[in-house]
């Protein structure tokens, strides 16, 4: 097992990193203190891991939330339902919600915490792999509007984060490749070396083998702490985190979400964006051809044969990351070396859009 | 027009205190500066100053919500259709909220801006005296569930509170008073001398004399800004802003809410407190009698004639200022001195309430 401390917004706290996490009752005891616990789940996780987690806490009050699936109940109507299940537990200021999943809710039960007595303290269980390298460091929770993503929410940070490597066997391999996208991401945007080590062992993450996956998982919260500490209000350099995503987002939203998954679209958005900085020549065709590779490797989408590029194009000019409706377009200086673009020419966003197989 | 900078959480803010201020376009101007506006108001206070401060901001985005006027309104309900609102208005995280009205409105608006996009910026226009006086310092905001008052909020400050007294002069007498409440509350737990003060000017108060509203303003909220700065997430010393409430919501709850104001509870729950200290040993009964004086004077009620003590123990049982099942009651040990209590004897509390006319 690793510990790695974060520290941010004047608290720190632990993420833990190993396999058997959630079957050791004295590292779970000793992270959830509280008398009365609130876990919310899902209800593909609860099936596989509930039963685990609660048995270890038959001496306090626990209630629980089981969620639908999917990424549309992460919804104010969800968040009504925690706030309600929390009051008819007559539930203190001094319980604490864990989170037990994926993004979704890990999303919502930090924002639940958030505002449940204006405070509650709050453990993440993350069951995927983009959970532990994306939630589990920045603080940010929140639910959608029907009209927007993530648009209602809170900047909230966890008493401790529990990343159980063993959950991740029970995860579609699709899921698992969305996840790597991201740790892919850190290694571009930040971390050379981390990038080259990510290309010897991409073949063991895929095969879960545990030290390569601690050691990414660990290194991918690391580099994200790192960037959020300087800003943890995403005002400056917090925006080099959403390489790819620009992209990533359009081809959500062209696709009608739910047929990509986030992290494929990122990782064929990491791609756009070297192809991007290639054009703008900051990056060599030999460092574009080591991305496409690993993403390759990591069994993620590189092409994205048939979709509208002018109707990405648009959906990019949407994106919240517009400000005062300047695009702003994370790009790359190198591997490991990230940088911001204000307004990138439509141009040269079209040549990347059509090299990839974009009409 | 007097300033008051009140520093807490990493940020300072103003609180002007003054009559006209919502007439004066270069004070409104200089405070609120984002392009994009949204005003939360109430269907008795839009008519009265909605276009007096809307008419300043001809020339940015102004978006309304105009919700029905009383406490039922302050909901998850309401929240929803402020978000609503400003999704549809397409506001940015430079939008601003502003909260014109009482108590209910600051605190909905307040929460709102806490939560729309993980925090946009908040401004104050409180209306009456008890929002000027109690919510302009502190930083909480909520709504209420329909199971207990103010469960789901956040701390969030505001970037400045206008209060202009000249609002006070379309508040009903009663309500006048029960900010007087308030303000006798804030002289007994920490300023003897702001509460002789009030012994002289309480009239002149009641006839919102200019002067001595804008002195009795900015005293309350300096008062309170002291306490809560050593105490923002009400561990210890904020506990003493609580004078009067435990006792006043179990008034509130036993007769139905809305029969009594808050305010007027309070006012009754001073009294009782005061009586309790005195009982204890710890205020003389011509402190008492100074007290009772006040009350009476500032029309606020001081007895609690033909309620159910029995009802009024178990209710103030369930306070949520109670820990753990433990009863935090808060007492005086002289005027402008207030202190902490735990476990206050059951017999002790049953004789000052049917001091008071309980039966």
């Amino acid at each position: 097992m690793e510990t790695l401390q974060v520290a941010l917004d004047e608290r720190s706290y632990p993420i833990l990193i190993g396999p058997d996490l959630l079957t050791d009752g004295t590292i779970l005891r000793a992270h959830i203190q509280a008398a009365q616990l609130l876990v919310v789940s899902n209800e593909v996780v609860a099936p596989l891991f509930l039963d685990r987690l609660t048995g270890r806490f038959t001496d306090r009050h626990v209630a629980t939330v089981i969620l639908p699936d999917g990424e549309a109940h992460k919804s104010l109507e969800s968040f009504s339902q925690v706030m309600d299940t929390l009051v008819s537990a007559r539930f203190h200021r001094d319980c604490c919600v864990v989170a037990l999943g994926g993004g979704v809710v890990g999303d919502l039960a930090g924002f639940a915490a958030a505002c449940y007595q204006r405070g509650v303290d709050y453990v993440q269980i993350p069951t995927t792999l983009l959970a532990q390298v994306d939630s589990s460091v920045g603080g940010k929770t929140a639910v959608n509007h029907p009209r927007g993503k993530n648009l209602i929410g809170a900047f909230y940070q966890p008493r401790c984060v529990l990343a159980d490597t063993n959950t991740l066997k029970t995860l579609p391999p699709r899921e698992l490749s969305a996840g790597l996208a991201e740790v892919i991401k850190y290694g571009l945007i930040l971390d050379g070396e981390f990038f080259c080590w990510l290309e010897d062992h991409i073949a063991a993450l895929r095969e879960l083998e545990p030290h390569a996956l601690r050691t990414a998982i660990r290194r991918s919260c690391e580099l994200k702490a790192l960037i959020v500490a300087e800003d943890e209000r995403e005002a400056g350099r917090r925006a080099l985190l959403n390489l790819g995503h620009t992209f990533g987002h359009a081809i959500e939203a062209a696709t009608g979400y739910g047929e990509w998954l986030h992290g494929e679209a990122v990782g064929a958005g990491l791609l756009l964006a070297a192809k991007f900085a290639a054009r703008s020549g900051t990056l060599s065709d030999a460092d574009v051809a080591r991305i496409e590779s690993v993403l390759k490797a990591a069994a993620l989408p590189t092409s994205i044969d048939g979709l509208a590029a002018e109707q990405l194009l648009d959906l990019m000019a949407l994106d919240k990351k517009t400000r005062r409706g300047e695009l702003r377009l994370i790009t790359l200086t190198g591997i490991g070396a990230g940088s911001i673009v204000n307004n990138p020419p439509r141009h040269r966003l079209m040549e990347v859009l059509k090299d990839c197989g974009a009409v």
